[in-house]
């Protein structure tokens, strides 16, 4: 038997919909259970659902001053506030207040990030890097669970000493579910179902590892990001051409150099000149052609993870 | 032979892409063909491309003051400008001096409108009436030539004495193309390859009929607008249901009485009670969120329509 890791067991738990006030599955599940948390109850632990950026909720934009999303920082947790802070650098300090502080031991144990993309990626479990084990563990768990749809694992950190940024790093573990294709400002009810169904098996398995279920060694494939893609631009900026249609709607399939990736409006093919195969994610994302990203590559990489149980 | 119907030729006609800043088929088409017109050029006519919102398109945002295609209404158009009016409100006026006045013999004779939805239309042909014979004689011909997708019909005026408030009804005849599904903010190849398809249909009816092509009578099968469904709501305001996963992306297929339409957040269906079959379109439309439309009903209706031939 390999080595068994031990941790302990998660009784403050919180659900954040809304954190982009257009990604609407998760907003109107949050709403949902902020009037009925019955869904979110289990024997061991009940789970907090808020609502990230309720301003932009509002006005149905992913931000007002700045991504909230981007904004989980040393540099605006750690610094007072000023009347010139934009909403959302408010907003990160309340929740770095409310569920943290960040890297602190009074964070709350685990935040879930609920949200949506344009980019055809399904059931999307985004997780830091491949040292989360309980994150992981819950990955897999879910992955057998959920026999319809098949959710892939993203590991968003490129390297060890980037700072994180996002909610879910506020908590001690936490985990995106980011669930698409869907467009800004629309509820999918077949999205909303699939985003439900993951969080009650997310929440189950924390409910079993509180009651000390021992959880066996496995391997788990991911997806790591390596990099952004931009689109092809005029010198004024603007976007010269679009994701080929070869490529639209191809998240995590392989994409091999040579591989048309955009097309001009004048017709022409671009192709993909990297070096090695990679497996686009994050396709044609809305919000991302702001970030100057047509879409992320990632390598595949098998993760081995260790027998998990709780610490007693 | 039925009677001849007899129009003068069409000199004037202009394309307008970005009337909402975040559809962004026609946005990128527009602004494609403002460098580089070739693709809007026949024999007898040369169309001219303009930006509808330009502000809108640079936030990338339906529109910064009032919704611009339900703004060339006569309130606005024949009012003095003030301080206080919204962009649009001025945006509008100046179309209307550029392509109109609407209403006069000095109006272009052909507008088209760039649009699309979030919704699953495909390629929809957004007519005013049944009595728009030059109009609908186009839309039979690109139906005819655009063998791979098929073209849906849809008159938008529920009645005579409505007032027209559109983009194109600034001209004597227009055409908005409708094109999706596609996320707001999103340029997906295939949908801006069968928009343009379309114009280049639409813009060599023009060159045939102003060469003097006779085109036959016909029966065309349209959907006209008959009303309009709201999402349930609590009494907050806020919707409390989903579009129901069998009509959600069925746009154009009857809906009978009895049919489920919507599926609330704990879990109930709730089912049509119109009396007759409808044939939904614009179902989850994004951006009708805020106009309380979860989607249109409309009725099929096949409209018969006279010989048509330039008069010489």
């Amino acid at each position: 038997m390999s080595h068994l890791h031990r941790l302990p067991s998660l009784t403050h738990v919180a659900v954040c919909g809304g954190t982009h006030g257009n990604e609407m599955s998760g907003i109107y599940l949050a709403k949902h259970w902020l009037n009925n948390t019955s869904e979110l109850c289990r024997s061991t632990f009940q789970a907090t659902p808020f609502l990230g950026n309720p301003r932009a909720i509002e006005k149905c934009v992913r931000y007002i001053g700045r991504d909230l999303n981007r904004s989980f920082i040393a540099d605006i947790l750690n610094s007072k506030g000023s009347d010139t802070d934009s909403y959302e650098v408010q907003r990160a300090r309340e929740i770095n207040q409310n569920f943290g502080p960040k890297g602190s031991s009074q964070a709350y144990e685990f935040i879930f990030d609920l949200h949506n993309t344009t980019a055809n990626m399904g059931c999307c479990l985004i997780v830091a890097s491949e040292h989360c084990l309980l994150t992981l563990h819950m990955c897999s768990y879910i992955q057998k669970q959920s026999k319809v749809k098949h959710c892939s694992v993203l590991l968003s950190q490129q390297n060890p000493q980037e700072e994180t940024y996002s909610v879910c790093s506020v908590s001690k573990n936490g985990l995106a579910i980011e669930v698409g294709p869907q467009p800004q400002g629309v509820a999918r009810a077949d999205l909303l179902a699939q985003m439900r169904s993951i969080m009650a098996y997310a929440l189950d398995f924390i409910e079993l590892f509180n009651k000390g279920t021992l959880f066996p060694a496995f391997d788990i494939e991911t997806y790591k990001v390596t990099g952004a893609v931009d689109f092809p631009r005029y010198p004024s900026g603007e976007i010269s051409a679009v994701i080929h249609p070869d490529l639209q709607d191809k998240d995590f399939q392989p994409l091999k150099p040579g591989d048309p990736i955009f097309q001009t409006f004048s017709g022409e093919d671009i192709l993909y000149e990297g070096e090695d195969t990679t497996y686009p994610v994050f396709i044609n994302e809305a919000a991302y052609y702001e970030k100057k990203t047509a879409f992320l590559k990632t390598e595949k990489r098998t993760v081995s993870l260790p027998v998990l149980q709780k610490k007693f």
